[in-house]
């Protein structure tokens, strides 16, 4: 299929050629037989394939066709983990592959600004390092396999309240250093083949029209090469969106779409090289999406659900653990809680999977027994409602006073968050609530096991002695959930996100939703730990959180150098030890932090992580190369990624808040930044910074006879010449100063500094 | 003198009436013989008056003329007594008029965003309420003498930092609710003589420049009828600044800014009209300053340092008492601290008076004991320096291990605040905090005493027993803590801003002092209280704090009624009760609490205050009277003041976190805001929401058939139904509903809604 493309847009009409930046209908582009180009089929994802048989419901929500349930982004971005990732990516494209799936939608590349998002679940991070390593990581897998991904949803799609209208108003750099960064790094590294636009606007444009993000950043910032591809009904303007470099729009819009892109390219509004050059993009995906199809492709079902055990053990995070895990498989335990036998184990809307296999959390605890060990169940409260039902927690209570331990199953039911709307607070359910309560009031050794998207409070912990973050674990949630249990697995994961102590402490919180289609970024690049760091605010769970069974010790962090310039690479090699008793993955994770800067920054940043295994007593070393941007803050006024000279620190440690190895780099700048241009009311202070300035600077203060006419508040003398604008020299010079002189002098600056440039 | 001014200003050259526009020399403003035109003096205040001398230097910062020195703002503000400010305004009058000066500079309405900023000691308060009203019994207190006053600085100067130069980015809301009603209730209610405008931006502009500042809101609607002068210094370019509403420059510039109104008016880019309404304004003044002048006034020295020892009294704030206040006359004391005999009792920079006389407060605590008391002095530490004295404290140590009591005197140095600069951290000195340690060590009973003009955190809270804020505390401090040590005056100040428990707690913490030339207000309305009480973070002491020797009992809330509109008044009753065995002054506070908005609002916001003084046993009344504003926000699309119908809760209390009685009234809105005008990115779910528009909403959305379409996820379909576009159901609705359709029922809804405007 080694189509000429030039020549194949010259050969379509006006009409087909608008008709092709349109869907055919929900899940397919258009084919135009005459031509031999044919139809593709993209679908749901990200975690699992979400194919919708024939009799799919229009706006594409009810069931589809069974494919493997991986655990949701959420619980992936906490497994840290690159190569699971990638493998997982493998597998799912694997299954479109044989499902004749062109594109899986997906993976959300969406920052988790506020824990409240009803879509957090599809996410993988509050940080847009991690959220991108994992991102690129996912879409390498899958298009290894020959099938497209659709990175989404570009850009600064944080909240699912209003969010085909709501105005996502955020300063350039918060955007660039934050919610862009999250999606760069997986375009730069792993070009995926489409990306997607959000639904909501961002500072006053929607998403789809919005050429700056579309085009002068996307593609001709970061090189994307794909096309893009709207939101299902994302698409406002089609001409505008077209215009802004938006290719595809979905679903179909019934052809009105394609009308208008033909009616503004006859009344000259949309040049016609611009619809050509977004068929071409479209043609390129087409054909190579069909030259990529592998015939009968089987994909290996039984391999993909061990595939998603092993992922759904890696995603969990030990939040507590007070000695009770892992438990032995001879005691006598009590199981709680629907979730054990009814899982939730993803999350809704257009990611909801059919899955092709769903274990059971208690059966799989039951097989892990030992042969004296024993298992009673009670259901404890029902999922449907939130309602106390106080027979069943009798129940409960009595079966987990009988028996050594009790395992609760608790979390959120599927009403409680889903794509389309957003949480307003963040407590469990009030009979789940009530059912850990009574049962920690019986028992004294309680493990709770949640199951959810997003971060919960927990006023009831400090009466447990052991909590498993489950996340929405995929259909192998309950077999991944009994290895972590009795230790069959060694639990690796670490928080992708703070979990706050309440919902009031988070940045957001003021802002967050916004008012009426405004939602106001506020807290700028203070998002998830860089606000708790700075703030000073005790979490609930750090950023980057979580415990194992076993323990590393750091022993050393070397540096290849101590000084540098924002030019060279920095390499950081980080010793560890298993120092436990039994087989380990550490997630060693690097921050950097300015120690000096004239911009407000976050006290540290996220800027690698390795895992690494290691068996008990064995010592390992991961190493980290830290590029400019690791120290980089972008800089508005140069529009570019900026090092300002000075002292950073390297921080290595086992979370954000348990930071076990520091040492300082200088870095220096290889850009100077001038005050210029120097007006009247540039600061004497700014200039008396700058060598080439400063004796001028002392001249202009002299003539003016200021110094002179300061009094004995010395502090304040100093202070007043160091805020003092030119200007001032003349307004308090009392005529010895000039208008005239100023002029001089500041022309006379601006050309020393026009030399410097 | 009635001088017919209108004739006058035709007698004028423009070259005069030019010249009329800004000083003769750094405190007159100029007079023109010819034609009978005197110069008339201004000096610094507000707390003193600060007349230079003939010898003064030319920036006005060394010494002046014997006065009065009252507590500064921040003192007064905590005083939340009326009637006491006008007294020591009315005082304040009487010195001007003794010293021939015309106007004293001030008060200052500044709201503390930031206990960092180093001109705080001149403010009152972070709440625009109390501020606003202090100001203007200040103003009346001042102007009811025939002397006159310049509210400053206006507007949004919250910081020293690079105050000549930086914007202060404000939402217009919060500009309203916050920054510029401190300024409006005090023009409004007491009609200044002048207003003087900030050296920094807003929103781009110089204050100097603002025209939207300077008469679009101050003249326009607010109704000011005096003019406008500059802060010292703030005019940039000075033609500009006269259009903009700035009448006078002060000091003179040398006749450069007189040269460039010239040139304006010459080369027609300043309209002469422009410049004769100034000039206008100028005369009236100085007119009405001459006819105000009495002649051989001589203020009473003596009351005058009785009345500032009252409000030096009523300014300290009790912070905190375990029962070791008020002292025994009859006990063995220890007074350590070097602020006991040298006391810090102003602020440095503009507002520095030259005293009259200088209360010692360890004389005046040996005064009031009794022939078995005892006192021992150590100095402890010197102010000076920071350094830590080991002998110095090892002296204070021993005389307190040997009292029953210890007196440390502490707190902030004046290099530590001052107008000019600002602080960077909240601490003591290190020697400060050494010597209370040290102290604390040895001795159960300590009663610190501090003297700042801002919040200061005290990490050695735990180890005293009693802790009185003196603040600044002017020339009768040393009188004023004797009397509230012994019992002497009952303590009645409450806190006007919050002291948080740590820097990072407040709200502008990551965002002050800004970047470079930018300040960005991010926490919007939330300042002070409306920041901690919203995000529940516990400060030190809450605003509102303040404690007495006497208790308080509130029995008892009337409201006049629990329905009303946004048009009626609510008259609120509220008796309490003291219950103590002393007589005492309280501070009644009332917060009203929108409890349903569509904008984010604070928790509460002070509405009302009343300070009572009852005999023990004695219960009393205060009535209080709401209005509108009590109830509303600032609604920037209506361009007004609004209040959403729904229920409010009125609560009273002795601090914003002691709320004795609360109680709900329903408010209706005479306002109705609708969604107009309806355009295809109206929601569906706004529509459904009005009773005019619910029908047609509904059957737009039956015809596009796009609920038949919904999947099984109840919650989510809802969800997207409440949040899609018009323009959706054309996109969505796959052609039932189209284009031509989706205009016609726009245009019929905002034919609707016209109708209902």
């Amino acid at each position: 299929m080694n189509r000429d493309i030039k020549q194949l847009i010259k050969q379509l009409t006006l009409e087909e050629k608008a008709g092709l930046c349109s869907g055919a209908d929900f899940w397919r582009t258009k084919s135009i037989e005459r031509l031999d180009i044919p139809a593709v089929m993209v679908s749901d994802g990200p975690h699992g394939l979400r194919k919708q048989g024939e009799e799919a419901d229009h706006l594409g929500l009810n069931s589809s066709v069974p494919a493997t349930c991986f655990p949701t982004a959420a619980g992936m971005g906490a497994s840290w983990n690159r190569d699971l990732i990638r493998k997982v990516g493998e597998a799912l494209g694997e299954e479109c592959q044989a499902e004749n799936v062109a594109v899986l939608l997906g993976p959300g590349a969406n920052i988790k600004r506020s824990p409240l998002c009803g879509r957090n679940f599809e996410y993988f991070s509050e940080d847009p390092y991690l959220s991108s390593e994992m991102a690129a990581h996912h879409i390498q897998g899958v298009q290894s396999q020959g099938v497209g991904t659709s990175l989404k949803h570009f850009a600064a799609n944080n909240q699912e309240h209003r969010r085909m209208s709501v105005d996502s108003v955020i300063d350039e750099r918060t955007l660039r250093e934050i919610y862009l960064a999250s999606f760069e790094g997986a375009v730069k590294q792993s070009q995926p083949w489409s990306v997607m636009c959000a639904y909501n606007k961002v500072n006053g444009e929607y998403a789809s029209e919005n050429e700056t993000l579309l085009t002068r950043i996307l593609r001709d910032e970061w090189g994307f090469e794909g096309f893009v591809v709207s939101d299902w009904g994302a698409v406002n303007e089609r001409a505008k969106a077209l215009q802004a470099g938006l290719e595809l729009e979905m679903p179909s819009s019934a052809g009105i779409g394609d009308r208008k892109i033909v009616e503004a390219v006859k009344n000259g509004t949309l040049p016609e090289e611009t619809l050509d050059r977004a068929v071409e993009r479209l043609l390129r995906f087409v054909f190579k999406a069909v030259e990529s199809k592998k015939e009968a492709v089987a994909s290996d079902i039984a391999a993909h659900h061990a595939l998603a055990r092993q992922m759904a053990s890696e995603s969990m995070v030990l939040l507590k653990n007070d000695g009770v895990l892992p438990l032995r498989p001879s005691a006598s335990i009590a199981i709680i809680g629907e979730f054990a036998t009814n899982p939730r184990y993803q999350g809704g809307g257009s990611s909801h999977v059919n899955p092709t296999k769903l274990d059971d959390a208690l059966k799989e605890i039951e097989y892990q027994l030992a042969p004296d060990g024993t298992v009673k169940y009670a259901q404890g409260c029902r999922i449907e409602s939130d309602e106390i039902d106080g027979a069943m927690i009798e129940e409960a209570v009595q079966i987990a006073a009988e028996a050594e331990v009790a395992v609760i199953f608790a979390g959120l039911p599927d009403r409680y968050e889903s794509e389309g709307y957003d949480r307003t607070h963040l407590s469990l359910p009030a009979n789940h609530l009530a059912l850990i309560e009574a049962v920690a009031a019986k028992q004294p050794n309680v493990v709770v096991v949640l199951s959810n998207g997003s971060p919960v409070v927990m006023p009831w912990i400090g009466k447990v002695k052991a909590v498993l973050e489950g996340y929405l674990g995929g259909q192998a949630f309950g077999g991944a959930v009994a290895d972590l249990l009795f230790g069959a697995a060694n639990p690796s994961g670490k928080l992708a996100e703070t979990f706050p102590a309440k919902l009031s402490d988070n940045p957001s919180f003021l802002f967050f939703p916004g008012e009426g289609d405004r939602a106001e970024y506020r807290e700028g690049v203070f998002v998830g730990y860089r606000y708790y760091d700075t703030k000073g605010i005790e979490p609930l769970f750090p950023f980057g959180h979580g415990l194992s069974y076993t323990q590393f010790e750091y022993l050393n962090m070397e540096l290849d150098r101590t000084s540098m310039t924002d030019q060279d690479p920095l390499k950081v090699r980080v010793t560890l030890k298993n120092v436990g008793d039994r087989a380990g993955k550490e997630v060693v994770q690097l921050y950097v932090r300015d120690l000096e800067s004239s911009v407000v920054r976050p006290l540290q940043e996220l800027k690698g992580f390795e895992k690494i295994e290691l068996q008990p007593g064995e010592a390992g070393t991961v190493e980290f190369v830290l590029d400019k941007r690791a120290f980089a803050y972008y800089n508005v006024d140069l529009a570019d990624w900026h090092v300002e000279s000075g002292e950073f620190e390297i921080r290595v440690g086992t979370s954000s808040r348990q930071i076990a190895l520091t040492q300082n780099v200088y870095v220096k700048s290889s850009v100077t930044v001038y005050p210029v241009p120097i007006t009247r009311n540039t600061l004497i202070g700014d200039l008396l910074q700058i060598p080439q300035a400063e004796a001028i600077a002392k001249e202009m203060a002299a003539i003016s006879g200021f110094e002179s006419m300061m009094g004995d508040n010395i502090e304040m003398a100093l202070a007043m010449i160091k805020y003092l604008p030119l200007r001032g020299l003349v307004a308090f010079g009392q005529g010895k100063y000039t208008e005239e002189i100023l002029d001089k002098d500041i022309q006379k600056l601006n050309e020393i500094f026009s030399t410097l440039q």
